[in-house]
C-alpha cells in the first residue's frame, strides 16, 4: 500500500476513533494487550530475526541492547497498554465555556488531532507504547520504526490490529509506515493528511524531522540539563541531587550534563563533589579552575559544554555569581530541564523567572521531569518546544480542540 | 542592522518583557498609544506616500483601500493598544499544580514565547495591532509588514518605540524587519532566534510561511466556511443566518462561503433564499439541480466549492442527506468554521461531533468566529491548524508554558 493510500485509510480510521466513547477503546486496548500477549513467541521469534540482521551489519552494542525484546520487555509493552487504558481520556474535556452577550453558548472542548505520525528508532517497544497513546487520545497512528526493528514491528502491528479487529474497530487506526527513505519525506511533506509528526530519538532524527518537516512537529528530547550549586547551597542536598541526576540513568534526556558551581563555594563543594561522582563511576571534565581542584578531572573542551553525553561523563565549569550561571545556561541550554540548589529565596525565585526552559527545578532531581513521574502514565515524549507542549507529553497533549457554538438564530449586528 | 543581530536584541529584550508586572506593560501601552497619536500627521503624510508608491505601481483598489490610513484608523490603532492594556495579563497563570508523592511541588505557568515574527500584508494597522498585543503578552516581536506599507509602519515603529524608551523598556521589544525577499526566508529558518512565525494575509502568503519555515507556524486564517440547511431548519433563522454570514462582511475569513441544502427543503427553502440573496446584492453559483429552481443562479464550476470568494459571492449545492453534507464539508473544508441550520437535536450533535474544523456552530452565524466577539479583546489571527491554538487567538495563545518543581532535596528512587 502507497503512503497516500495508507494515510487516508488512517484518516478514514480516525472518524471513527474521534467519536468512540472511553468504554470502547479502554475495551480495544484490553483486547490490544491480549492480542500481544499471545504473539509474544512469534514476537521474540520476529526480534531474534532483527538483532541478528543487525548483528550481521556490525551494529553497536547499545544499540542492539535496545532493539533487543525478552518476555520482560513484552510484559512491559503489555502492560503498557492496560496501564493508558486505566488513564483518563481527554477527548470531550470541557476546556473552557462561556455565553456571548446575545446567548449564543460557546465551548471549548478537547478533541483528538486527527492523525498522528510517528517516527522513532529502533526500540520496538515504542511501537506498542504510541499506538495505545493515540488509540486512547481517539488518534489513529501512522507508526514509521526503524527498518532494524522491522519484523519486531510487523509481528507488533499484527497483533495489535486483530485486537482492534475484534472491538469492531477499524484496524487502520493504527498502521506501520514501511518502504525507504522516501515515505520519511512522504510522511513529512503531508500536510492534510497527517496532522502532527512527533519524532522520537536522538538528535540527528529529531533534527532532520524538524528540519525538513512541512506538517507541524513537536520537536522532543534532546537535554543538555545543568545543575547550579549556588553559594548558599546545602551541600548535603547538592550531592544528592548530582548523582542521581546524573547517574541514575545517564543515557535519558533528563539525566544532568553540566554542573555549574558558584567561585565562593567551590573549594569546598568541588572536592566533595569530585568524591562522590568518582565512587559513582563519573568522569569530570572540568574547565582548568576546575582541574585546579584535583589531577583526576579531566580537561574539557569549550564544545564539552554543548554536549549531551549521556553517558558517566559530567561537564564542570566554576562561575562567580547567579547571573554569570544563567549566562551561561542561556547560551548552552537545549530548554529542557535546568536545576538550581540554593537556600536562597531571592536566588531560587530569579533563576526560575529568568532560566526559558521546559522545566525549571529548585532543590530536586531533574531525573523527576518525565510523563511517569508526573503521574501522566506512559508519555509520548518530552517537548523541548514552546509551541503546543512543553515539557512531558501525556494524553492531553495528544489532543487539540475545537469551539462549539449553539444558539436559536443569532447574528452578528 | 542585518536582520541576525536584530533577532539577537530582540532575545535580549525579551528577557525583560518576560518579567515585567502587568502595570509596567500596561503603563508602556499607554506611552505607546500616546506616541502614535501625536506621530498622527506623520504617519498620515507617511501613508499618502506609500499610497502614492502603490497607485504608481498600478495596484488595484481594495489592497489601497486597505494600505490607506485615516484619521479614524489611525484613532483605531491608538485605541487598539489602549484597549490591550484593559485586558488581563496571561503572564504567570497557574495552569495547573500538584504535588508528587515525595512533596516536591510541580507548577505550570503560562510564560510568553520570547521572540514573536509576524509575516503580514499591506494593512498597516497590523503594526500597531501585533506589537500591542505581543507587548502585554510579553513577546518581543519582529514585524515584517509589506513593502508597501513601509513607510507608514517606519513611522508607527518609531512612536512605538518612543513610548517604550520613555516607560524604560527595551525598544528592541517591537522591531520591523526590513530588507529584501530574502529576509523573509531568514526569519523562517531563524530557529532559536525566533520562538514562532505567524503569518497573516491571503493564502499565498500563508502558505509560503508553512511550507517554507523550519521555525514553528501558526498556521491563520484561510475559510471556505460552509452553512448546512438540514431538513429540519427554521426557514426563517437560517435565511437570516445565511444573509448575515455571506453579506456582514464578505471579505473575511469567517464568511460563509458555500450553502448546502437538504434535498427535502430545497424546493421551499432555495427560492427564499435566493431571493433573500438576490436583495443583498449575492450572487449564487449553483450545481445544475440548483440552477434549476432559478433562472438568476449562475452555473458554478466544481472547483467554486473549494473557492474562497472573499466577495458578494456563494457556491449552492443540495445534498441527499446529513451524511451527504457533512462529506461534502470533509472534502472541501478549510477547518474554519463549519454552520448547521437545524431544529434536529440528533443531527445537530452529529454535525458537532463529525466535523473537524476550528469552531462548529448550530443555529448561529459564523461571524461570530472572532476574537473581539469571543470576548478576547484584539486578535492576532484566528488559527486553522490543530497544534497550539484553533479558532481566535488572543493574549493567552500568545504564551507557551513552563514546568516549576520545587523541592527541598528529593531525588528519584
Amino acid at each position: 500500500m502507497d503512503f497516500r493510500t495508507q494515510a487516508e485509510a488512517a484518516r478514514t480510521a480516525s472518524r471513527q476513533l474521534a467519536t468512540l466513547t472511553r468504554d470502547a477503546k479502554d475495551s480495544a486496548l484490553g483486547a490490544m494487550a491480549d492480542a500481544l500477549a499471545a504473539a509474544e513467541p512469534d514476537l521474540l521469534a520476529a526480534n531474534e530475526r532483527d538483532v541478528a540482521t543487525a548483528q550481521g551489519e556490525g551494529i553497536s552494542g547499545s544499540l542492539i541492547d535496545r532493539l533487543r525484546l525478552d518476555r520482560s520487555r513484552v510484559a512491559g509493552m503489555v502492560q503498557g497498554l492496560r496501564d493508558v487504558a486505566a488513564l483518563a481520556d481527554p477527548v470531550g474535556d470541557a476546556v473552557r465555556g462561556w455565553r456571548l452577550g446575545n446567548g449564543v453558548e460557546v465551548r471549548q472542548v478537547r478533541v483528538p488531532f486527527g492523525v498522528v505520525g510517528i517516527i522513532y528508532e529502533s526500540r520496538p517497544n515504542v511501537t506498542a507504547d504510541a499506538a495505545g497513546l493515540c488509540l486512547k487520545s481517539g488518534n489513529a497512528a501512522l507508526l514509521r520504526g526503524s527498518s532494524t526493528a522491522i519484523e519486531s514491528n510487523k509481528v507488533t502491528i499484527a497483533a495489535l490490529r486483530s485486537g482492534l479487529e475484534r472491538s469492531g474497530i477499524d484496524v487502520n487506526a493504527v498502521s506501520l509506515v514501511e518502504g525507504d527513505r522516501s515515505v520519511t519525506s512522504e510522511m513529512m511533506t503531508a500536510r492534510g493528511l497527517v496532522d502532527v509528526l512527533i519524532p522520537r530519538g536522538g538528535a540527528g532524527l529529531i533534527n532532520a524531522v524538524v528540519e525538513g518537516s512541512k506538517v507541524p512537529v513537536i520537536e522532543t528530547g534532546t537535554g543538555n540539563c545543568h545543575l547550579f550549586v549556588d553559594a548558599s547551597a546545602d551541600h548535603e542536598k547538592a550531592l544528592k541531587i548530582l548523582v542521581n541526576a546524573k547517574v541514575q540513568r545517564p543515557g535519558v534526556c533528563n539525566a544532568v550534563e553540566t554542573l555549574l558551581v558558584h567561585r565562593d563555594t567551590a573549594p569546598e563543594f568541588l572536592p566533595k563533589a569530585l568524591h562522590a561522582l568518582t565512587e559513582a563511576g563519573v568522569t569530570m571534565h572540568g574547565t582548568p579552575e576546575v582541574c585546579g581542584f584535583s589531577a583526576s578531572v579531566v580537561p574539557a573542551g569549550e564544545d564539552e559544554f554543548d554536549a549531551e553525553y549521556l553517558s558517566l561523563d559530567i561537564a564542570v565549569t566554576v562561575v562567580g555569581d547567579l547571573a554569570e550561571a544563567i549566562d551561561h545556561i542561556r547560551a548552552h541550554t537545549t530548554g529542557h530541564s535546568e536545576t538550581i540548589v540554593t537556600e536562597s529565596r531571592a536566588n531560587a525565585d530569579r533563576f526560575v523567572a529568568e532560566i526559558d526552559a521546559a522545566a525549571v527545578l529548585v532543590n530536586a532531581s531533574s531525573r523527576f521531569i518525565d510523563g511517569g513521574e508526573f503521574g501522566f502514565g506512559a508519555e509520548i515524549g518530552i517537548s523541548t518546544q514552546k509551541l503546543h507542549a512543553r515539557g512531558p507529553m501525556g494524553l492531553t497533549e495528544l489532543t487539540s480542540s475545537k469551539y462549539i457554538l449553539s444558539g436559536e438564530g443569532q447574528i452578528r449586528g
